[in-house]
């Protein structure tokens, strides 16, 4: 299949010990992110679209967005030509969207396999695994903190996962390392464990600094200078709030040409209202104005429109997904990112079930199905999420994984080429026949449809007599294979010395943290 | 909700046990059809249209299709212009989409209750159940042969499931009736149990006639004589074949003005070829040859295109279910019947699973989303369908029952009222507020959100100490609430008495038959 790249298996130095691995290794595929073939689905009409946006213009200048203890980012408002009254800004109609106008439409983020680049815009979809859960849960050990060891296996998950093109960043929260050193162990673990793209830290203005130097040696200082090698996640602190932790990570991203997702973090009802159309017009007020941000510290800095959205449950205040409400706000504010120009991330296979179960599957396919149809260009959250983020599951991982493929076999949409009318199938079969042994059958069946790699299309009685397993059961087999079998991806000793380095001189030089 | 009809409650006579019954009566109710709000998702250009429209009829014209040990059909073929060979029959190209022409675009099927009447085309989508498993499972059962006892279950699961609009057929064999008089119970079960509306039977013309002579007492004559009580399903004999049995069934109806859906019933690559265009070429082929008979039997009945499609695991042969290739031959067949301006069946909580897990609902899920958006306007197996459609499970009828209701909040697709704009609770909540307390919530927070009748949305403590239980656990519990506070819709006692006395007569009058 063309849209699969081999996984790099460079020998190091070509030891005897490095051709025994190389020997022993599992043979693994990579898809190529997802090149749509397929229209986006679109729930607004011009008229709503222009309420919106209107609206969302109206809230920027009548009640403006406020930035927290940052006085460097007043001074480039009203520079600017934005009413600044302490730390509330009001922002002229089209102000925002006249500095958004120079975020690029697309861009690519380089990985250290330049195999696993993304292009991160345009019809392109970029599946990115779980942020942020403090919990991990298995089959075996149940719900538990995440370490340090959590974190490392779910960034070889993420690397050995065929449908998957990004490592992510805070897979789990290492709870065991200090809050102020971990990022620097999560960016070692994602250069050294996998040789896909990654995120950067967005803790502490500091951190995002580490995070640039650590690229510097990974890649090179030239090569970081001129390219994009961190797409990272920057959330507002909706309603309308810019904090100065988030904008201070942002201003080290934007100065450095690395890429941000301005991601406005909405539980309707509470950070919003709680009609999708007043959802909608806040989104976009405050992606506007945080992108407009974006581009006052750095003209050209790559961007993502972000939103993230779920709905409270109004008996218990819990966040549900999976939820119409929450699709349709999807479906609406990626036609605002399209109308900007811009990359668009949302969606992810969320749920607010406990366990991998029916509950956690029903609302994740919910959501992956329209990130897919609503012209999402970065998916993150897109295997691994469970109990509304609270969790990081090791079998919802691989079930959710192995899901993904399904969206890259429909966004392939309808080919109408000779072989695909199979005119002379039809014709072979006649009436009453089967295909099963026809020609195009015969020439086609291996790539045709697309098979899942996990779930049970066994007969009954073999499955009942294998133990009668639900999906649970086989994913927790699946984990346990693929980190039995994981070999790390090959990597310049000179790199690896002086990535380790850093990140000891880096942590003995402040003391422990750890809130 | 404006969407939502009161369940009927007429009490009979107003004797005491009637009014006793009355008070002790658990309330639910049941929504009205969907009526789409949002445009349908299509994956074809202008340029496949035509292509698979003009390759249909080639199909047609050289190889043509099969209409077996039926005479009377091929007379009919003959007189309308097409070349029948033995039992052959070659239609010149563009004849059948000719005689398709005179098919209605949409129908009102009747329910006893008129409240629950429903518009099948249009923008509509109609909701039934799960149709034809020989077994059933349930989570303490396990899996076991379906019983009558079991379909008047599912029926009045059915009845008190508030998003099913639709009673449906075969909700499962009653395997311990004889083959030759179950229709008689289970359509007696259907008009007695339950006042929404239902389908036909289909295994013999004879068994179609009873079901319409049952009507005829249920309705009335006059009524049944001008108006569909019925929608049946014709399943095609694919590829290309139609059978006896099932045109005979479909002659029953279409002279008594019921609807059929005529339907391919295609596992792609062993009754279609393995390419989606193939595929959709063929389906059309059979659908135009099957709805232009059914229009030759009688101008003017009521009929619905049908596709069936699931694909095959080329490994094990084994049906698989929410792939991509069947999402995109639904969507695809969704446009090829609205270009005929016919209403169109597809879709349904398919799942190869053989529980309630989540391999089922991520299946199910997609095939659920896709039915929506493909523009459906008749769901069969809209909930209980597992094990490739094997088993009803108890479970799972009420897991995809709850799941309908993400779909009715879906297809109201986005109101810009000024309420909808909710810029007062923007305005009065200001950057860092929150909407929990603002007017506009207080107004709007009872509608706003759809909300699970079913899923856990619980802290983590209260779950875990409620026992931890997964989808299925809490899924069972509501079937047994369910059947426990069931209670039969009223009925007019001569009716009922008739109808028993119908089904009591027909029985005697025939031997048992178990094959």
């Amino acid at each position: 299949m063309s849209d699969i790249a081999p996984t790099q298996r460079r020998t190091r130095g070509g030891g005897g010990a490095a051709r025994r691995a190389e020997r022993s290794a599992v043979s693994f595929e990579t898809a190529r992110f997802i090149e749509r073939n397929i229209p986006n689905f679109e729930v607004l009409n011009e008229e709503a679209l222009e309420i919106i946006e209107h609206n969302a213009e109206t809230v920027l200048q009548e009640i403006g967005v406020k930035f927290v203890n940052n006085p460097a980012a007043l001074e480039l408002w009203k520079a600017a030509g934005a009413d600044v009254d302490e730390e509330r800004v009001r922002i002229p109609r089209g102000l925002a969207r006249q500095l958004c106008a120079t975020a690029p439409g697309s861009y690519t983020q380089h990985a250290r396999n330049p195999a696993r680049n993304v292009e991160v815009g345009g019809k392109n979809l970029v599946l990115a695994p779980v942020y942020g859960p403090p919990f991990v849960r298995d089959a075996e050990g149940g719900r538990r903190y995440a370490t340090m060891a959590d974190f490392e296996n779910f960034v070889k998950l993420g690397y050995m996962s065929k449908w998957l093109h990004h490592s992510g960043g805070t897979v789990c929260e290492p709870t065991d390392i200090p809050v102020n050193k971990r990022h620097l162990d999560m960016l070692h673990a994602h250069m050294t464990l996998s040789d896909k793209p990654f995120m950067g830290s967005v803790t502490e203005p500091s951190r995002a600094q580490d995070s640039v130097d650590m690229c510097k040696i990974l890649f090179g200082e030239d090569f970081v200078q001129q390219n994009t090698v961190m797409t990272s996640l920057i959330n507002v602190n909706s309603p309308m709030t810019f904090d100065d932790v988030m904008m201070g990570s942002m201003e080290v991203y934007a100065r450095n040409n690395q890429a941000c997702i301005l991601s406005p973090f909405i539980v309707g009802g509470a950070m919003a209202p709680v009609s999708v159309a007043g959802t909608l017009t806040q989104v976009l007020a405050e992606v506007l104005a945080g992108i407009a941000y974006n581009q006052l510290v750095r003209k050209g800095a790559p961007v993502i429109f972000g939103a993230f959205v779920t709905s409270i449950d109004m008996n218990s205040g819990a966040p549900t997904f999976g939820t119409p409400e929450a699709s349709l706000i999807t479906y609406g504010a990626g036609q605002l990112a399209r109308r900007m120009g811009l990359p668009y991330r949302s969606a992810g296979a969320f749920c607010g079930s406990k366990l991998p179960d029916a509950q956690a599957a029903y609302e994740s396919a919910n959501s992956l199905n329209m990130g897919l149809l609503s012209g999402v260009n970065f998916m993150l959250h897109a295997c691994g999420w469970l109990e509304g983020g609270l969790v990081s599951s090791y079998e919802k991982f691989v079930m959710d994984a192995d899901q993904l493929g399904v969206l890259h076999g429909l966004a392939k949409g309808v080919g109408v080429t000779e072989n695909d009318q199979a005119m002379d199938a039809i014709a072979e079969v006649g009436p009453g026949g089967h295909y099963l042994g026809c020609a195009h059958t015969q020439a086609n069946f291996k790539t045709a449809f697309w098979r899942s790699g996990l779930l049970d299309y066994k007969p009954f009685e073999t499955w009942d007599e294998e133990g009668a397993r639900d999906t649970q059961a086989l994913a927790a087999v699946k984990v346990r294979q693929m980190l039995d079998s994981y070999q790390k991806p090959a990597m310049d000793p000179a790199t690896e010395e002086a990535l380790a380095a850093f990140v000891a001189e880096r942590k003995a030089a402040m003391p422990d943290a750890f809130i």
